[in-house]
């Protein structure tokens, strides 16, 4: 055939104006009729200066800095270092919030970002040590709304479980000629980058800084872990287009990384080689890393993707991951940068006919005989699976396997795998509950304790970012949710997603002329709460993953990747499905975990339903523990997952009229897509399973 | 997966040089040494005289011009209407040639391309009623080299069997961003076009006109059938381009057609309708080919891809394409010009679950109502299957359906889905078999018997392209055979494939000092003749089709194409395979046939095994007229495929040494990825009927 198919570039430089995402100057009401007084300095002090006095000014409240007035307020915010103020009532909630921090047990320290809020008679006051902890502890009042100051609310201590809570941005500068703009991006251009240049619009990135200091994240790195041509420059000759976004940011606390390639000191420092153990390269990184630093001396460190997918690595010299990571570690150290050195390494030309290679292996077999030969200031950076980001997988057995390593988990904030923001699809259940996963078993240590570290020396948590120059910033403006959730699981790993759910909802969607806001937040509730679920339900099967369309991941390819390079096999036949990882009889993946999950995993009568088909090889009418066969869950949970869909369509549909329209239909057209899509999902999944199993289905629905 | 693909532009603009293809200098050899005389006058006469003086400049012989030197000479390439000879030897032969033409019984017509060849004692007579019949004498006598001028040869006659014989380009102006500079081409960029604007090359498409001319081809489209806004232009304010091209080809006796977009008289002329019964659209279109024949006088005409898989017709208006290309024929008629309006018409949007619409049937449901209808210098342009450019596919049933309409055959000679000129799959014998076939049974007219028509008045023999900038023309070296194929079969279907082969064989590979010309003939013979049945061997078995990799088409994709939108389906599932179009229980679309073959393809029982999965959907037990199952017939064909390469692969590796060596690295690298990607369809297409059926290999043999 003669297929005829237009790309289109994403455009997205006249948009009318940007949506308001969490941070409405609705949510600010509270605040903003108040009397507030700033105490202290800095940078980010005047950042929280700024955003109260915007508020203040909209909704009739005063504001004041330090301490030269006596005046009564009813919300103070003060650096603890920055002295007692003149007020004796202002001055005794001040120092409440400061006794209040003795109670805690370990000296009342808040460190870089934390804060502590207290009430003392009639004034709420937040106490921090460092500006950003004032900035954190604003967005805190902000959440609070009318809360804040309640009378009766007792001190609360807040600081960030996760010192590093970092967004990655696939953004190309250069238009790559298939993956776009932005790899996996789903909201349009890039909000940095726009044809080869920076896009310029910086009034947008100070917009985006201010969107996700509200929601805890403090680091970014602003271009693809691919780095090609044009992007590699960024290092040296384009460092001036990566200071500008860190001077935007800096006021909202947050560091600027940026991804290079190891092949650096070759395709720009001119060398002949990049083996790190050359000592013209030291010199090389040494040089040039200085050089980023007198430009911007809050800068990160550096994102590396090496050996991996064809970018070149300390492999080309007969060197190591952690002789790679070291050298770039070595030229950050003196400057205080990190390296976050990436896991996702695996073998992208396997032979499928090969069925003793498990890609799933790949990151453990490569990293962890590498333990404790890092450099303190190296992450190696874990995906949270040990496939791809799927809907459903389980922990990565690295996260559980290098105790002297500084480990992030990095988690998919884009959704590439998860309906890629046409689907509504809101993960913080499932990254609630991959940061909860014990992986020595019950009682034992979580995700997030791992990525805590000791003493908190850990990596932190990262994720690719969901995030564009669309109007709604994300695509589908529900999808805004999944990034305010990873910002906040990220400060707290503890959190119920179930409530920062309603915290986005109650921020996004505030109280209208025509809204009912209970009726609206409880209808967003019940239809964002179980999506993922629901997505998981309609899309592969029992952990299988990867029935996706080869290429673009959206939509169903059940056989798609069944027999290419990428190792992501379900193995189908007309008996059975799905990957034997036992010790057993399988490729052994499943003994990479500590006893307690290895055991649980290898054999399919202990394996979680939800996991079956990643761990082993079942005949289709193996019976579930929940009673049924696998036939028949195959069947049961996609017709049940599409009605699921239709049902959120027509509770987005009881909200017309009640929220901005713009909103209503992005959503609304949205859903459509899911419905279409879903529809097919159910339809290909079923018909392939019915075409090699030959069961029909219990319940006698279509199945074509 | 983050997976990173380069697309890389085909470039080819720094060719070193450009392969001499069926024209090497040593294929004039025997010409070249002789005497020879040109009588006549016109633009293609000195195309002869060029031709033949080139020839004589580098093997020693002798070229005089016309009637004025009484001199003896080996051969006289005359014009009968440009007078008798001075040399009575010379002048015997010519009056022999006239003389031999009375014999054929028809009076001895040769219309405007055919020749007569006769002896007279020494010399041999080339003779023509028009310059384009001595040209096409003219490559005859090279054909022939020394057997030319053996005095006991008896008179022929050559007359094209086929008025029309004609390439499509699919080739861009504007580099496409998916499809890129040639839609569907293997071989490097455009001769025409490069990224916008001509290629400028003027020498090396008058090269290429002079190949076609040697193959019988004398009309070519220069731009692709979907016509996007850049290629609309050519039609108007970028017609000089197309004139320039004109120009070049004429010398050749190629006329120049132009593929246009029926929107035109709305994209380019501002018209608000192009509705073909409104008279503002007539007149435009009438305005608009006066102009293009004001430039290039002898313009072929229109080539209209029309309400097909996106391209605008007239089902926008209401109207059908019997209105939409009469409303063109009629713009064209005074001028001598034809449109070819494709008959490529179906529902690209089909729903893979419906299985009463078959994709196979839409050519006949659409046109055959409308014979009757086309104006008589409209070409209803028909693919030679009814699906689309299948390995295997039955003769389209529109052929024998429309006897009051002017039929062409379109074939593809680029390789889209037979290898893509990076497998050896010679055509010759697929289309002399689908020419040959005899659509109302045993003894009845032929295919091309239909394509010639009634008092030669049918529409001709059409084929996509398979040429571009590449240096050897066509990417593989042996896919120039195709090209060389396909003129020959439209001059005269009648001659053997094989035969043919062997002349493009000994022009292109002539003696050499290191080489035994009947070895290398043979072995390249052995190698070429039987590799379209070895590539159907390894690929969709039994004439189900369409088991391609989705988009680029190649590779295997076994379900790649099962749950699309394309209309190309196999439903396999655990039980048998292959799609039902019988008309007792399936689509029907056997019954499309006259009488004899609608029930020859009826039956299982009937229907020849290379059709029947395209037929019927069998049981993987049933049993072929081979006696073989249809699942060992998978099994047993695919590893026969494979080993077949292996040894074509063995046999070119004895030619090193011989040939020239960039043929011979080009060919051998070629074989490599055959070999590899053979090996991958045996795989693919055995072990998905394996997991699917559960029925082993009789013989054992490995199946993954």
């Amino acid at each position: 055939m003669e297929q005829l198919v237009f790309v289109e570039e994403p455009e997205g430089t006249d948009e009318p104006r940007v949506h308001a995402a969490w941070l409405p100057p609705e949510a600010f009401r509270a605040l903003g009729a108040r009397r507030v007084l700033v105490h202290g300095h800095g940078l980010l002090v005047d950042t929280v200066l700024d955003e109260v006095s915007r508020a203040c000014a909209r909704y009739g409240g005063r504001v004041w800095h330090s301490p030269s007035w006596d005046v009564d307020v009813d919300l103070v915010l003060a650096l603890r270092g920055a002295g007692e103020l003149p007020n004796p009532a202002v001055e005794a909630a001040r120092a409440a919030g400061e006794a209040a921090l003795a109670e805690f047990g370990d000296g009342g320290t808040l460190g870089d970002e934390g804060f502590v809020l207290a009430r003392a008679g009639e004034v709420t006051a937040v106490v921090a040590d460092a500006p950003a902890g004032l900035l954190y502890g604003l967005f805190h009042v902000v959440r609070l709304c009318a809360a804040a100051y309640d009378p009766a609310r007792p001190p609360e201590r807040h600081r960030p479980a996760l010192r590093r809570r970092m967004l990655n941005h696939w953004d190309n500068v250069a238009v790559h000629p298939v993956m776009g703009q932005v790899e996996r991006g789903y909201a349009g251009g890039s909000i940095f980058w726009h044809r080869g240049r920076p896009r310029g619009d910086l009034a947008r990135i100070r917009e985006y800084g201010r969107l996700l200091a509200a929601s805890g994240v403090n680091a970014i790195s602003v271009n693809n872990v691919n780095v090609a041509r044009t992007e590699a420059l960024l290092l040296t000759d384009r460092l001036g287009d990566v200071a500008e976004i860190a001077d935007v940011l800096r006021p909202y606390g947050i560091r600027v990384h940026l991804s290079i390639t190891f092949a650096a000191p070759v395709v720009l420092g001119g060398l002949s080689t990049a083996d790190p153990m050359d000592e013209a390269v030291r010199a090389w990184w040494a040089a040039a890393t200085r050089n980023v630093y007198e430009r911007i001396p809050d800068f990160g460190g550096y994102v590396v993707k090496a050996d991996s997918e064809g970018q070149p690595g300390p492999f080309t010299y007969g060197r190591d991951h952690a002789d790679g990571a070291n050298v770039l570690a070595e030229a950050l150290a003196p400057h205080g940068g990190v390296v976050h050195w990436r896991a996702f390494v695996y073998n992208h030309h396997q032979d499928w006919r090969d069925r003793s290679t498990d890609r799933a292996r790949a990151a453990y077999d490569h990293f962890v005989p590498l333990d404790g030969r890092f450099r303190t200031n190296v992450i190696v950076q874990v995906k949270f699976g040990p496939v791809d980001f799927q809907t459903r997988e389980p922990v990565s057995p690295v996260l559980a396997a290098m105790p002297a390593t500084r480990l992030a988990v990095e988690l998919q904030v884009t959704q590439e795998y998860t309906g890629q923001q046409r689907h509504v699809c809101h993960l913080g259940p499932w990254w609630s509950e991959l940061l909860r996963f014990e992986p020595w078993g019950p009682g034992g240590r979580t995700i997030a304790d791992v990525a805590t570290g000791e003493a908190e020396a850990g990596g932190g948590l990262v994720a690719v970012a969901n995030t564009g120059a669309d109007l709604f910033w994300t695509g589908h403006p529900l999808a805004q949710a999944n990034l305010y959730t990873f910002g906040r699981l990220a400060w707290d790993p503890r959190l119920d997603p179930s409530a920062i759910l309603d915290e986005w909802i109650s921020l996004t969607f505030p109280p209208s002329a025509t809204a009912d806001p209970e009726l609206v937040g409880r209808t967003l509730h019940e239809i964002m709460d179980d999506s993922w679920r629901t997505y998981e339900r309609y899309t592969a099967p029992l952990g299988v993953g990867f029935m996706v369309h080869p290429g673009d991941h959206y939509g169903p390819g059940i056989d798609g990747y069944e027999y290419t390079r990428w190792g992501t096999y379900h193995f189908a036949d007309r008996d059975g499905v799905g990957v034997d990882r036992s010790r057993a009889s399988g490729t052994g993946f499943a003994a990479q975990y500590p006893p307690y999950w290895a055991q649980v995993y290898e054999s399919p009568d202990s394996c979680p339903d939800e996991l079956l088909l990643f761990f082993h090889h079942v005949p289709y009418q193996h019976v579930l523990h929940s009673g049924s066969t696998v036939i028949q869950h195959i069947y049961d949970t996609h017709f049940a997952g599409v009605e699921e869909v239709a049902v959120m369509r027509r509770r987005w549909q009881t909200l017309n009229g009640m929220i901005d329209p713009a909103v209503y239909e992005r959503v609304a057209e949205r859903l459509d897509e899911q419905m279409r899509s879903a529809t097919e999902w159910r339809d290909q999944v079923n018909t392939y399973f019915f075409r090699k199993s030959g069961v029909p289905d219990e319940r006698g629905r279509v199945i074509y």
